[in-house]
């Protein structure tokens, strides 16, 4: 592939990502992909013979490929609380630097049934679980006992999508600060006290 | 208003809530509810001046006040942790019955960048920090200190809405499972420390 046709492709691909985290799925059309993307028109199946879903497919593993590489270098770097601050971090740049106009691609995916294409759940459901898992390791090399790493992860990764998503709403980096602020806590909440199971309701 | 007017008005805001669950705000479009709530076309802009946006926003609002009521009446009965559980369990049942079809039409709005009707964003935002505040008073009432209640409501409504888009890729309530499992532990972690701050870093 000459590099000019390679960089139609991932321009495409870029393109979807960010017209997923702004609008959605439904919106990101082929036609508006291709506008974004300044690509030629003939260029879309010859790149994707799967077509739009093909191009958000990608989109998605693209946008999932980036937070697991992040989450890959804290694991390698070893300060489990700065990789969670770090993708706090990240969320809080993607957020002001858009005006609170782009969100998660991966979400924006998973919130809208498509029943023609039903491999772009799957796809979404990838990048969450690959999250999770990386975040549990950070949590139990943290000493986090290894089923109370697995809950806080997936209540941590949720909790993170849920806030960027009332950030969105509000205009504001307040739900994202108040969710980064409380994270600490609950790790060394959680840490400190490796004997208590649940506890009773009061 | 006749009962059969305000019944296919009642109609159309539920038809678009149903819509917005599903395939999100883009995809709600007048015709896809006049086809789910067998309205007559004449009857949207009689009863919605505003059109497309005002139906949405009605139906952000009705989602809303279900919610509310939900969160109103746990507080009435004075059982907090009752309340997140049943808030949990309301998601799961929603999940499941829909075949991991329907999420929360208020993040579907969120999640949508809509230059044209910027109010929808706003109505969003309204719900989310009326569930919020709600929620922050139930950990008031359960011991927390005030603060610490007011972030855990940030982080556990927040936790809510993403294990839910978690849910529905995965389609699986193992997401929303293991927040709900986690959230009586992270209450009472929070709870039985009063005295003790933000922790040091390891």
């Amino acid at each position: 592939m000459s590099p000019r046709k390679s960089d139609s492709r991932a321009r495409m691909v870029l393109g979807a990502a960010a017209l997923l985290r702004e609008y959605g799925a439904s919106a990101t059309s082929v036609d508006r992909v291709l506008a974004h993307s300044g690509a030629p028109r003939g260029s879309v199946y010859h790149h994707f013979p799967g077509g739009r879903a093909q191009l958000i497919d990608e989109a998605v593993a693209l946008a999932g490929e980036f937070i697991a590489g992040l989450i890959d270098a804290a694991v390698r770097a070893g300060d489990p609380l700065a990789a969670i601050d770090a993708f706090f971090a990240l969320w809080r740049h993607r957020l002001v630097d858009s005006g609170f106009r782009a969100g998660c691609p991966i979400v924006a995916v998973a919130v809208e049934t498509n029943d023609e294409a039903p491999q772009l759940a799957r796809s979404a459901a990838a990048v969450f679980a690959r999250r999770r898992e990386a975040l549990a390791v950070l949590f139990v090399r943290h000493g986090l006992p290894e089923e109370r790493g697995r809950l806080l992860a997936v209540f941590v990764i949720a909790a993170v999508e849920g806030a960027v998503i009332m950030c969105r709403a509000d205009r504001s980096t307040a739900p994202l600060d108040a969710a980064a602020e409380i994270h600490d806590l609950l790790v060394h909440a959680l840490r400190d006290r490796p004997d208590r199971g649940h506890a009773q309701r009061s």
